[in-house]
């Protein structure tokens, strides 16, 4: 069998990983792996190529992807989808892996379910925010970047005894920035699911650190938080109190670095799994990690609600910044 | 309540996380932490002393463990333990958090079913073998600190072309060693539970690579494989195919660092986690991560076999190293 | 003799490691060193303590400083800078190390000179602008963080065929833009001193690397460049061409961190060797590196212009970048 | 003109820069460069293919080298550099680029003198060790990695209140020992060209420190000290003392990793120059920097005795450990 390996939407760290995984399980099973460059843009662009087991040497280790990726609106339209699936017939490509997030999974689940192409989802995206999966490659490797970053700024924050908001990936979901928050230990986060994060509720937090002898602080803000971002906040609390405080945006350090073991070796398992279930004739999934264990969902799963993070995370950094 | 904190046994990182978690969650709900040096030998010598929730600022990211740590084998003797009580009673010390391997918790179990001390335990150690736990402190980060250390390897191996033997932590526990190989993409891994790894499977191993055109490879040893350490395997290969190897022992690199944002989430929740139950009266458990959630296990638990590392993972480490 | 310590101005990695250098050089040769927090806002509040050689214990590693800054514009008064030595003499003070950049060293040289306290200068600053010395604490780590960010930056603008401006800090100096463009191999760099770089140039660069092939670039911008920071050079190029380019400003990440390993060891010695002049009676002077080996400059040339970048590194830059 | 570049004896952080650096170069000057693999092996094997710009995309961060390296004895063999002298004349290779350590460049200054074939040197090796140039390519990166791993030791050695020696590379040279030892506030450093370093001297030392309340020390070890390595003298101190200590033997990691700011600038800087004077026709000759300047050294310069390290620093070791 002939099975077509391709990376979509933002890039995410771990996706090398099941490139690697997916064409050397390919090789193992006695199946011929395809590598398609640039996503969904090079299935109807025809740029694609057999990628050999060595092609995937040392490339474990390494951020972004090998294959490249991009956005294709086009997709989103039936007539090109059909001509994709002509083109993979064409070459003889029965079966695609197709590592990325939310928006490449409902181009899978079309594919499969209008043009009987083979389709096998792998989650690759920092955001960790699709359902059906504890855990999205990139994930954790973002995570880390943000609080070593955030272990830097304390530095300085401590230092100078200043007030920063540190702004951190996601825009509708808000597990980057509670997990970062709590591993940081900030004072303070804000995230579009919050039940409760308030102007007032802010403003009281820091006040009563400054109270309990607390002279730096740090506010972990999602992207895509109700009350604005990171600098629009700020330049409230500047307007309404006068702080002396700094903005940082994180932005898209946040993105690449080599991946860390956790998304190396799930990226792995994902990539192998993959492989292993189209060449048994098996599409339309698309894999996740649930409860500590790999996960098979249908690819239709993903039109189900975003997963929020766990509110008692959020209490968590409020009980921890005292 | 007068609630003592303490860290036992080998250090890992994630342990101050845990203490500052238990230390502002006493605060938070009026009680009051202790924190007691060098494990069991601080009960017995008194070595404690009050500790305010400022005493824990910056100690998150830092590896070790602020209130020290020792081996305590006086502790294995009843008489030894009721004096600890004892103490611990004049000290106004009602419960205990107790950080530490599988050592640790026997003698919390025991102190807390001989002495009626309220005990909980939280799993700290690199290993990650304790009975009832999917995680463990410090695994996380031990695992990403061996992973960077062999990608550095892994640089000087290729371009010499070289075979290279490293040793990773695991006396009797392969978890470290196969996380490690599968995330570093080793050519093979040895580990004491492995159902398979003889002496002559590696060397077909190593032969095919070699047939297959690699020029180099990493092997990932556990200290307590039972073909020996990695010396002891590197010098039966020199000596019977002339190879020219190299060994690195990675050793205690792997214990410290700063942990892993993975390891500061866990030690937070746990920490915080086992105060609250301790100030609810509630003694006589550890706690765990199984399937993704936090889990409650009887300290008497600590008995059961260790769990081994997926027999999947050690054929996965086979099929990707083509 | 009773020695102060002090660091002033923004934080810089390495301020800890010539801290602890200076108040343990005091204690070897029998003198005392008292550390002042705040910087010469400290001197102002008498906000000072002896400090013991043990409270240097595990912060040569640390970034920021034990000792806190401030910026502190009452002392461009002389009256307040005569209370300071006023301060300083009813404290048994008699000379200072005095660790931060240009303003720090001209208070230092108006003290020195019209109050007769001795005053020693250890150049600590991220920017490494300041005449009379090679280098300046800090500027090797920052440097390092800036292209670790970019290395990652490089995987993501790699992976989507994309251009991206980064922004580093440096509102006169172009050192730190320059050094990290030719060590992150960006395909070009915007700084004040340049000598040429138009915004035509800089677009004419960019479309030769597009016919080149070269789809994915780096452009490096010092924040105090003349065509502006790197959102506004980022706005024109999209105005004026339709890029689809992303704008990181990499911000405070740069400015903490544990110090590198040159930071340390400069820093230990420059505060170990200015202990030593004050001990013997010296003033009135600052230290650095000229020419690989320590120098000694007098205070007043901190007057003198600032160094500029090499002109030829920025030309390597574009060698390089084809 | 045509210019071969190959790397040669152990592999260094930076290797990678230079040859980027070296192929661009040619480039930009409108010669052709030619990568040669496994250093003088690849010359007499004629492993050797053209060298295009674009293959050197993304290798500036990467550790190792891409053209692989090999030790070459034959090479020492006169008849064998008439073999390879040949052989270049044969594929039209004028002029070398030889990046590595004193053993390379004794073999191109050979090659230059005796077959009048254009060598440059470039000096590429961790050990800092060659006479006219202050840095080599490797050693800034070592230097660095070797004080983040003695780092999380602290953690560990803090933690339990234990003496740890650890041995970094160093056969005949100190440089590493010292600078690390200084960097990572060791305890002690033993290493070749220490004039006092006797058994009884340590002792003293850790006595003294013990004495003073100190609990844990790191004591740094060259692997070629005359006291013997880390293994050696752990072992004395065990018998004589009974002392509970820890050995950790760095090895290979500190060869590996991507290389620091310092050594992509240097290996771009060098790279550059050395193709810069070659199409000029110049050749027996290396590069190094003598001062903070690139300096220009006969290639018969590199039978001058090696470097020390600076005494000063070792005092200094000693003063800061207080």
């Amino acid at each position: 069998m002939r099975i077509g390996v391709l990376t979509s939407g933002g890039d995410a760290p771990g996706m090398n990983a099941a490139i690697r995984a997916a064409v050397r399980q390919a090789d193992a099973l006695g199946h011929e792996a395809w590598g398609i460059r640039q996503g969904f843009q090079g299935v109807l662009e025809k740029d694609w190529a057999p990628m050999p087991t060595r092609a995937c040497a040392n490339i474990l280790q390494r951020g972004g992807t090998v294959l490249h990726t991009a956005r294709c609106p086009e997709f989103l339209e039936i007539h090109r989808r059909a001509d994709a699936a002509a083109n993979l017939r064409e070459a003889g490509i029965q079966a695609l892996v197709i590592i990325g997030g939310d928006g490449s999974f409902r181009g899978a689940e079309a594919l499969q379910r209008e043009q009987g192409i083979l389709c096998a989802g792998i989650p690759g995206t920092i955001d960790n925010d699709l359902p059906g999966t504890d855990r999205t490659l990139g994930f954790d490797t973002a995570l880390n970047t943000a609080v070593e970053a955030i272990d830097r700024i304390r530095d300085t924050a401590s230092a100078h005894g200043r007030l920063f908001l540190v702004e951190v990936m996601g825009r509708s979901s808000g597990m980057l920035a509670v997990h970062t928050a709590l591993a940081c230990g900030a004072e303070a986060v804000l995230y579009p699911e919050s039940p409760d994060d308030s102007y007032q509720a802010l403003v009281a937090r820091l006040h009563a650190n400054w109270l309990r002898g607390k002279r730096s602080s740090i506010v972990v803000v999602a992207e895509g938080d109700d009350l604005g971002n990171a600098m629009v906040v700020g330049a409230r609390l500047r307007r309404d109190y006068g702080l002396d405080l700094r903005v940082v945006v994180l932005g898209h350090i946040q993105r690449g670095g080599s991946p860390s073991a956790l998304d190396r070796i799930w990226g792995s398992r994902w990539g192998a799994e993959a492989v292993r279930r189209l060449a048994a004739g098996e599409g339309g999934f698309y894999l996740g990690e649930v409860a500590g264990a790999l996960a098979v969902q249908p690819l239709a799963r993903i039109l189900d609600p975003r997963p929020a993070p766990p509110g008692d995370m959020g209490e968590l950094v409020d009980i921890l910044s005292r």
